[in-house]
């Protein structure tokens, strides 16, 4: 088939807040082909800076936008879908935002292909099975121990057996209320539960720090302790590393290429490396990512704050690997994110998460609910109308 | 000094072509401040998606745009400007344009506050004295050995003493015809001369082949060989360098971060690491790889395809190391950026660059030509016009 039209839309809640929640708006990518066949996907980006790589002119051969590397081509087969993420990236080499950017239209397009092809997207990505994953709910500490050991209790109540906690106060307060933020993340959740540590970059580049808390925290089993230092503090992950911390370390949430992960796996040496598709460019790196991973002896997490659209994205990357057990689960979401698609994804009876038998990424848009929140944009350069938009037809 | 005004300008020539030729339009950025000062800067990025940095809508917490970050804000220090460099990143984390975009910003900030001081740029980046550097020119390779030939005649005869040849038929035609070229490279521009090999990344990530060209281009003594692999090959340029080969190896152009800078240097292990002021995030990140380069015994050059106010910028960050001795200086342009400063950088007689004895990064800007190649633009969003520029006041 043949990509006819690559259409991108900026969705937004009525009220934005600067509040850690990435879930007020969003960018959604629409691929149609010449067989009647529709693809969505969406990116974990700034909407109008990435619609802005699908329609800004051309500046030389290294700045080509997205839309006009992909509009006629042929769409028929996994290596397509490669040869287009390679092309697109070829063509918007000097687009710094390229891979934010692309990641909605690299979605879509693997969504487009399974529906085409009555495949299963992680078919498509070279597993046979879908495991079901165990789903972690993701929350912030509570501002005190005591109101984190509430939080933990009511996430216990609702059924999570594992449940992430993140950054608030933690780091702020010194070392002793940092552990007891974790003794009560462990209480609430009880013993059987998983416990992840979220530090936010509570240290910095402070490497020796880090450690410390990882011994701290080791008494309560948190699976893993995030993001205890600096995205680019690659090196000094690797020392933390070398330290041996008796708690596994996890990171790499903003790699938006396969390198940045590649980098923060094999030099920062983290235990757990979480994935963002609509950040790193789609599937398709994230599926080499996971690949790498596998080989790495380390452990593929998707990073997932988004709809479901994004977390049922993010699931076939990693789906036919056993030893990945792991889901960021979101937990809490705007109606925006909540109404995007018709059925979004519930855990089992047995607590964990199954990807729908269906093909493509098996989750169905509801269009008329993005209606509502669809803002209209129009980017007139030169003199000429770039872009307009204001209505799905 | 206070920040009273951040305007970013989209320029273009009237026909943009697929060439490799980045000066066909340029974003600039200009920084007015309350005592009267304005600064000027330029990205080597996409004007259209680096202008929406400026004035994209808040997202959340991590997608807040760069003029929101910097309006209101004192520029007194230069510990300000690397204040806000660190406050921009923070509030813009989660948008990948964002060093491309603000390359210009920091650019911008860092002449307004010379010219506030009395003082050229390159002391307040720490450096006593600016000393002169060798240029290179900056060629393409011909279509034929023959044809290069003539161009490295013309290249002498112009009086350079260094020329850079680039990629074109480069990796395409086997190795004797690569040979070829770089031979009549080198006698082109006689055996005083210097000449570097720039590869355009032709042998991906084949690092052996890169290590037989390299002994192959030995005998004409190139001052290196550039991009011979990708630049996300970082291990493959390790294992080139772990062959010894007898050429210095140089990388580095597409650096948008401090980390895929060090991540190339002390991983990829790179002889001569090229810096883009435009794309790093301009001459704040750009000094502290300049400084982690000395340390490493590494030589820092620059990267620079855009107007002589880039030129300049570049100029400063290294200006008072004089063991990194040469200055990439873009033999060819468009009109556009040819006009774009009142009096371009020249080679004194000794065939040296110097910076001009001037307050800033030493540049005027004229105006009134850029005022000619002006794109206006329009953007509205959800019924809000969020920028509209059809004017230079």
């Amino acid at each position: 088939m043949l990509i006819t039209d690559v259409d991108a839309f900026i969705l937004a809640m009525p009220h934005i807040t600067d509040a850690a929640d990435g879930t007020q708006d969003t960018f959604l990518v629409r691929i149609r082909t010449n067989t009647g066949v529709t693809g969505w996907g969406e990116s974990d980006a700034s909407p109008l800076v990435s619609l802005a790589a699908y329609y800004c002119p051309m500046s030389h051969g290294n700045i080509i936008n997205i839309r006009e590397s992909l509009l006629g081509e042929r769409l028929d087969t996994p290596e397509d879908v490669r040869r287009l993420y390679q092309k697109v990236r070829r063509q918007g080499l000097d687009i710094e935002q390229i891979d934010h950017a692309y990641s909605a239209a690299d979605i879509a397009m693997w969504d487009a292909l399974g529906k085409q092809l009555d495949e299963p997207v992680y078919h498509l990505l070279g597993s046979a099975i879908a495991y079901p994953k165990l789903p972690y709910a993701s929350v912030l500490f509570a501002d005190t121990p005591q109101e984190t050991l509430e939080r933990a209790r009511g996430l216990r109540r609702l059924g999570f057996r594992a449940a992430k906690f993140g950054w608030g106060p933690m780091g702020k307060h010194g070392a002793d209320f940092d552990v007891d933020l974790v003794a009560a993340a462990r209480e609430g959740m009880g013993e059987e539960a998983e416990i992840m540590i979220d530090a936010g970059v509570a240290w910095g580049t402070d490497y020796e720090t880090a450690y410390a808390r990882a011994l701290a925290f080791s008494p309560f089993r948190p699976t893993w302790l995030e993001e205890p230092l600096l995205p680019d503090a690659v090196d000094e992950y690797g020392k933390l590393k070398a330290l041996n911390p008796p708690v596994p370390i996890a990171a790499g949430e903003g790699a938006a290429r396969f390198r940045t992960a590649q980098d923060i796996l094999c030099n920062g040496k983290v235990d757990f490396l979480q994935i963002d598709v609509g950040r790193i460019g789609g599937l398709t790196p994230a599926r080499d990512v996971a690949v790498l991973t596998r080989n790495h002896g380390a452990i593929y997490v998707n990073h997932t704050f988004k709809s479901h659209l994004s977390l049922a994205a993010s699931f076939h990357v990693f789906a036919g690997e056993s030893m990945f057990r792991y889901l960021e689960f979101p937990a809490a979401a705007s109606d925006l994110a909540k109404r995007l698609v018709a059925a979004p994804l519930v855990p089992g009876s047995d607590g964990l998460v199954r990807l729908p038998r269906a093909t493509g990424l098996g989750m169905e848009l509801d269009v008329s609910a993005a209606k509502e929140y669809l803002q209209p944009v129009r980017i007139e350069l030169n003199g000429k109308v770039l872009v307009e938009i204001d209505h799905f037809d």
